[in-house]
């Protein structure tokens, strides 16, 4: 997404979303702190937790103060897993920052059966929501596949996270006539 | 601890500890594999998961098949927290061994109030173990207070992962007459 | 830098810099690759090799050939230096392309007494360029002095450098009339 | 090497290397710092410039003062290279210690036709020497072949290292009678 692109995408759009690789594009950061839509910052594959708050503030004070910070893996040494993802900075984000924080387990990992341990991981370390793709067959998915959970896991999922989430005095938000089918 | 120094300590402690620096020091790893007690092998600041797992077949290559794996953080560009804990490393052991892998949220964060989010986080990725550090008065522990829970913490703590492993059909091992007295 | 101003800054600036963090601003670099003038593509602070060159083909696929590489340091755990400034970087980049490829040794240390030695190293790697700050006075300069030279270094450092490129069977540009003047 | 072994090898060894790996195996850092042989000290695969400092501090305070410090690649998220080289830590380690220090391009590349450029990059930067493997025919060597360089090249490589050492005021020290056979 490009600055100039902006006003479109927030007329049709129901909330922004800032890339990682575009974390410190700062005309674009400037142009979404305008908008009156909701941003999803993603933190960079490099970026320290302070920088990411740097570029959450630089949103909100362009008058934007909806911000939602989005963990989705940093680049390690480490070859199995695509990127690693430092559910660390879950704890210390709610510390420094009022902003909700959430996590793309997709990502981190960009391995199917290593979606759920995560997603479960996340919301046990508090943090505030999750990226998760459902497809009614991942394996014949045209993009993404890999990384999809069909709608019996992600039943099985949405079960599990409601008792962690409760045991941190949380619930699970459903939007009203909220379905997935199982296949 | 030496390679020579094993035998003596084999002798009076229930397990053997290879710490994070050591976890590629063959002739430790040759000596603990002829121990005949259980070995817990850290994994190392900067080692990939590949090689952790390598470590471990050195030490059952040499007939201890007692090898318990234990994740303590890695090496990253990140200056908040002492080191990253990888958790993405937990389903990966998981599916490439039949060790057990534990974590140990201390050296990962170092940070008092981090260690009981990354203990919750670490049994919802799916960990067989923990190891957290007690102290009836942290604030005035000799040693390792930073990174060490007071005892109403820890209860609140075990009650949180009992439910926790219990969402992956897992119980907490109580040993007989095992207690923490609150301050 | 934004995509909008590119033909704007194109109009006036002899040189067009992609900087560190809008390596993959895929917006920025088709707009480049549009203009008619010379591109300078930074490294970004956690891209491999291969996405740098990426970045580099993304641009020359528009239409524009002229792209110059900087290598300017990568993030690692080291805290004593700002960024690791990787040579490695420059003989792999000299097999894989036929681009040319400069350092810039500023950033890649933060450190003024750093920058000499890493730019020496630059060259005898087989760097085709180095950005080198200037200041008559650079205790004082209002802006980047920790890495400016003084110009009587300066003159040292070519003289160093025309030797080293010299060994390599190269020769430094000097345009006509140029002068650094000792302070 | 163990802790054990290091008399038996200090009777016949010109010098006792302490590999990456053992950096802070604090048992054979006390063990080679009696001996009366020099010790070169590898730094470690993730270990900062201050913790090789003080590895070499250790051994120091057991006497032996003959230390020379040898860098031989980080770990990095990049892959096309084995190891990242970190040629910032020569001018940072020269001014931090008195120590010599010297590079291993073999390590830090893993590829042969990186071993030169790194090498009169190694020198440039204002290390005290370097490690190079030469066999008279690589591409059959039993043994590391893939990092090691050809007579030839090497007799090309220390002419170059000459020059570049001399743009530092330095020399190349040659033992006596001192020869590589051209193939």
């Amino acid at each position: 997404m490009d600055s100039q692109q902006v006003p479109l995408v927030a007329r049709y759009a129901d909330i922004l979303q800032v890339g990682a690789r575009n974390m410190q594009n700062y005309a674009l950061l400037r142009e979404v702190g305008h908008a009156d839509k909701p941003v999803l910052l993603k933190r960079g594959l490099a970026s320290t937790i302070e920088e990411w708050l740097m570029s959450a503030e630089h949103i909100v004070s362009q008058g934007n103060t909806q911000v939602i910070l989005c963990e989705r893996g940093i680049r390690t040494f480490e070859t199995y897993t695509r990127n690693t993802l430092d559910l660390n900075a879950i704890p210390v984000v709610k510390e420094l920052s009022h902003l909700p924080v959430i996590v793309d387990p997709r990502h981190g990992t960009g391995i199917r059966n290593k979606v759920a341990p995560m997603a479960r991981a996340a919301i046990a370390a508090g943090a505030d929501g999750l990226i998760i793709e459902v497809h009614h067959d991942p394996d014949h998915a045209l993009s993404d596949g890999a990384q999809s959970l069909c709608p019996s896991s992600t039943l099985e999922l949405v079960d599990q996270i409601r008792t962690i989430a409760g045991v941190l005095g949380r619930s699970v938000w459903e939007p009203r006539g909220w379905r997935i089918l199982p296949a």
